[in-house]
């Protein structure tokens, strides 16, 4: 033992960070109080303004200090496509690509082991927010993994039936690397999707 | 765009961390909102207590909210030995080894072209502090890189000629992994500094 009671305090509360385990937080103890005092005042001030402040839109359940976030409250963005993400950082992810349909943000992904039933995770907000938008496609983009795909294909099941237009986002080989670094689920995913390149 | 100002701003704070990015300190961000609001409380104050309540010890000049830190106040430590390192995680990781002496924090390591010369690191500290204690020897324990050399040379130079016993932390081998891993010059040193195992 050797750190004051103070700096220790410091070091156990950085740990709450993801990926930071007792040696990372020791490393940025003793940055900001060495080198950068004033960023950590300004941390600890966001920190606590974002945590009591931030609460989840209304309408699409992400995170926003706002009762209904920018994008949400948005006139110009196109009414008819909805696109369900498992996430907030997913909605900024798509927002990237470009989409300027609305969004809905789910709890994570279906998992019955854990617990996780479709209340838990907001199928029926969701269903809530299709009933009263005018959405002619329901976008779905959660993770390519085994739960992300059981979530929208439940999504699915459930919506198909209301006469919705219902999509997955595509799977296939990513852009830029080489093919044989590619795993072998993806390739056959890209293999059968491939599309005709007649007309380009 | 689509994050709320809170939540960017806390994003733009969390990159004061060491090692912080953008796409980490989004990460962080939304765990903490999402997950961990008391553990990021909990931060926020541990934050605010040690930024405004940490200094450093008067005598041996590490960080600690006391104006003599535990390690200097502690009677039952030996007094004849001085062990200098450059920074304060290094005095955490010297107490690591066992050794129960006393500490003497430099403010890293003497870097001309920078401008940090001997009073820059708190050389007449150090030369200070020696001179109110009765110390038999003094380790220098900074990096073992080219600055930390020249420092501990600078202070050998200072020290040896006012009959101070003036030691360096051997280099050699690290304990474990294999010796065609290790770089030529740590191998050189370790041959040179070769020692009998007669009596062991």
């Amino acid at each position: 033992m050797s750190f004051s009671p103070l700096i220790r305090q410091l070091i156990d509360s950085l740990r709450v960070l993801p990926g930071v385990g007792q040696k990372t937080a020791q490393r940025m103890a003793l940055h900001l109080l060495e080198r950068e005092r004033p960023g950590g005042l300004k941390l600890a001030e966001a920190l606590e303004k974002a945590l009591h402040g931030v609460g989840y839109c209304k309408r699409c359940r992400t995170l926003s200090e706002l009762d209904e976030c920018q994008l949400c409250s948005d006139p110009r963005r196109d009414d008819s496509l909805l696109c369900v993400v498992q996430s907030p950082t997913d909605v900024w992810a798509v927002e990237q690509t470009g989409f300027r349909g609305r969004y809905f943000v789910l709890k994570g992904h279906l998992s019955p082991l854990d617990g996780l039933g479709p209340d838990a995770i907001g199928i029926p907000q969701l269903e809530a927010r299709i009933s009263e938008g005018q959405f002619s496609e329901v976008i779905l983009a959660t993770n390519p993994t085994v739960e992300g795909e059981a979530t929208a294909h439940y999504i699915a099941q459930l919506l198909l039936p209301q006469g919705l237009a219902v999509s997955r986002i595509a799977h296939g080989v990513p852009l830029g690397g080489e093919l044989e670094l590619v795993d072998g689920g993806t390739l056959a995913h890209a293999l059968a999707g491939r599309k005709s390149m007649a007309g380009h």
